[in-house]
C-alpha cells in the first residue's frame, strides 16, 4: 500500500471498505430472508442455508448496490433485490452442480448440495431458493409501482429466455464447436442475463429509468457480464482448483467450448482489457456517482479467482 | 342424462360446460403465455410445451375460475393467476417424476419428461417454467396494488413453507410411520398449498379480501385440498393405471404412508364425503355466487381418476 500514490491508495482502501460492507450486510440479509433452520422442514431449510451463506464473491449485490449509488436507491430496497438475484444464482450452482448436469463435487471450496445432502434435497433446495427470491423481493418496502417491474424483470433474466435459456444453450453445446458469436450469445444469457438484472434492478431500486439509463447500464452489464466468463475461461485454465474453490480445468475436461479454447490465453486477457474499458466508456455520463461501478468492472477484470 | 330431474340435470350440464370453456380458455392462454417452440433453445421450449400443454384436469384454474366469480374478477387477471399456477404444478411435477425424487416413467398417460427428453432438460424445465409462472402473472393487466400481493402469495405457496417444503417432508416420510396429523400436515403443504392459492388468487383477482372473506375461502380450500388427496390415495390403492395415466399402486409399492393405508379403504371415502361437506359449510355465506366452487368440491370427491 506504501508504495501506491496516497490518492490513489485511499480511493482502493474506500472501496475495498464499501465491498466488505456490502458483502457482509448483504450475508446478515440473506441469513435472515431465507426460513430459520429451526422451522420444519429442517432438513431443506439447512440445505437452502448450506447453498446461499458463507460463499462466493457476492458479484451480483455488488453490482446493485453500485448501480443504485447512481441514484440514491434506498437501501431495503437494494439489499432485498441482491438477496433475490444471490437466491437465484445459488440455485442455478446447486441444480448445475447436480450429477445430470456438470456432475460437480466441490463448490466454493465446499461439498456441493447434493454431495453433502442427496440429489433430491439438491433438487428441492433449487427450487425452493427460487420461489424464496420472488417471495423477498416481493416484499420490499418500495411501493408496488416499483417493485413489480423489477419483480418482471428478476423473472424475465431467471427463465428460459435469460438464465435457463443459457444453461439450455451451453448442454446442447457440449462437444460442438461453436463460434465466438455463438459462444457469447451462451454467456449472455447463462451468466449475462443475472448479471445485467443486477445492474438494472440497483438502478430501478432508486428510480424509474428512463431510455438511454436503460441504455447505458445495458452497455456497462453487457460488458461486464462478457468480461467476467471471459476471466472465468482464462482462470479455468490457468488457476489451481484449491485457488478457484472449484474444479480447475473443467470445461476443457468436458470438452466445452470456451473463450481460451476458441482465441487463446493471450488474446482473451486482452479481450477482458478491452471490454473493461467498454465498460468504462458505457457508463461515462453518470459522472462520479458512477465510480462503484468503474471499480467493479476494474474489479472483474483482475481478479485471481 | 334424462333419468334427472329437469333443474338439476340443466345445472350438471351447465356446469360441465363451464367447466371445458375453462378448460379450453387456459390450454390457449397456456399456448399463448409460453415461449414459442420455434424460438431458441428450441429443445427446452418444446419440452416446456411438452410438460404443461394438453394435459390433466386444470382443478387449479378451475378453482381460480371459481373463486374469481365471488367477486366478477377480470378474465385477464384470472386466466394469469390460472396459467401461473398450472406453470408451477406442472414444473413440481416434472421435477418429482425425475429419478432422483418419485422415478417415474408415465405422466397424464404420455412418457415423462426425463424419459421422453433427458434427465438435464427435464431439471431446466422445472426451473424455467417456475420463472415464467411468475413472470405471466407479473405482467397482468390489473393494478400493480392488486398484482403485488398475489404474486408474494403465488411465491409463498410455491417454497419451502408451500409445495417444495411439502415435498421435502414427502421424502422424509418413506418407510416412515406417519400419523394422521403429520400425513394431513405434509399434503397440506405439498399439494395443499397450490389449491389454497387457487382459491385466494382467484378471489384476489377480483377484490382486496378483508379478514372473513379470507377465513372462509381458506376453510373452504382445506378442506378441498384434503379432500383431493384422499380421493387422489382411494385411486392409486383401487384404479388401473390406464385410467389414472400414471402408475397405479405407486405409494404402497414405494412404502409411503396413504390415507388409505392408515385409515382403510371405506373410512377413506367417507371423510372424502365428510370434508367436501366442510367445504360446502365454508362459503355458505358466499350465496349463489358461490355455486361452481361447491360444485367443484363435488367433482373432486366424485372423480374418477
Amino acid at each position: 500500500m506504501s508504495a501506491l500514490p496516497q490518492p490513489l491508495a485511499q480511493t482502493q482502501a474506500a472501496f475495498d471498505g464499501w465491498m466488505k460492507s456490502v458483502q457482509a450486510a448483504i450475508e446478515v440479509a440473506l441469513q435472515g430472508f431465507l426460513p430459520p433452520v429451526t422451522q420444519a422442514p429442517q432438513r431443506l431449510h439447512e440445505a437452502m442455508h448450506y447453498a446461499v451463506l458463507d460463499g462466493g464473491k457476492r458479484v451480483r449485490p455488488l453490482l446493485v448496490f453500485g448501480a443504485g449509488a447512481l441514484f440514491d436507491a434506498p437501501v431495503d430496497t437494494m439489499t432485498r433485490a441482491a438477496a433475490a438475484l444471490e437466491m437465484i444464482h445459488a440455485y442455478s450452482l446447486v441444480h448445475d452442480d447436480m450429477p445430470c448436469m456438470d456432475d460437480d463435487a466441490l463448490r466454493r471450496g465446499k461439498p456441493t448440495v447434493h454431495v453433502q445432502y442427496d440429489e433430491a434435497t439438491a433438487l428441492l433446495v433449487g427450487d425452493a431458493l427460487q420461489a424464496q427470491a420472488f417471495l423477498v423481493l416481493s416484499e420490499t418496502a418500495a411501493s408496488p409501482v416499483t417493485t413489480l417491474p423489477m419483480l418482471r424483470l428478476l423473472a424475465h433474466a431467471a427463465g428460459s429466455n435469460g438464465m435457463c435459456g443459457g444453461q439450455a444453450i451451453d448442454l446442447a453445446s457440449v462437444g460442438v464447436s461453436l463460434s465466438l458469436a455463438q459462444l457469447e450469445q451462451m454467456h449472455q444469457l447463462k451468466t449475462g442475463a443475472l448479471l445485467r438484472a443486477s445492474v438494472l434492478l440497483g438502478a430501478m431500486a432508486g428510480q424509474h429509468l428512463n431510455a438511454d439509463q436503460t441504455a447505458a447500464l445495458d452497455a456497462y452489464a453487457t460488458a461486464v457480464g462478457l468480461a467476467f466468463q471471459v476471466v472465468d475461461d482464462v482462470l479455468d485454465a490457468t488457476a489451481d482448483s484449491a485457488t478457484l474453490g472449484k474444479t480447475a480445468g473443467k470445461d476443457a475436461a468436458d470438452n466445452k467450448p470456451t473463450y481460451v479454447s476458441i482465441l487463446g490465453l493471450e488474446p482473451s486477457r486482452l479481450l477482458a482489457e478491452k471490454l473493461r474499458d467498454d465498460a468504462h466508456q458505457a457508463i461515462q455520463s453518470f459522472g462520479d456517482k458512477a465510480q462503484r461501478l468503474r471499480q467493479l468492472a476494474d474489479l472483474i477484470v483482475q481478479r485471481k479467482a
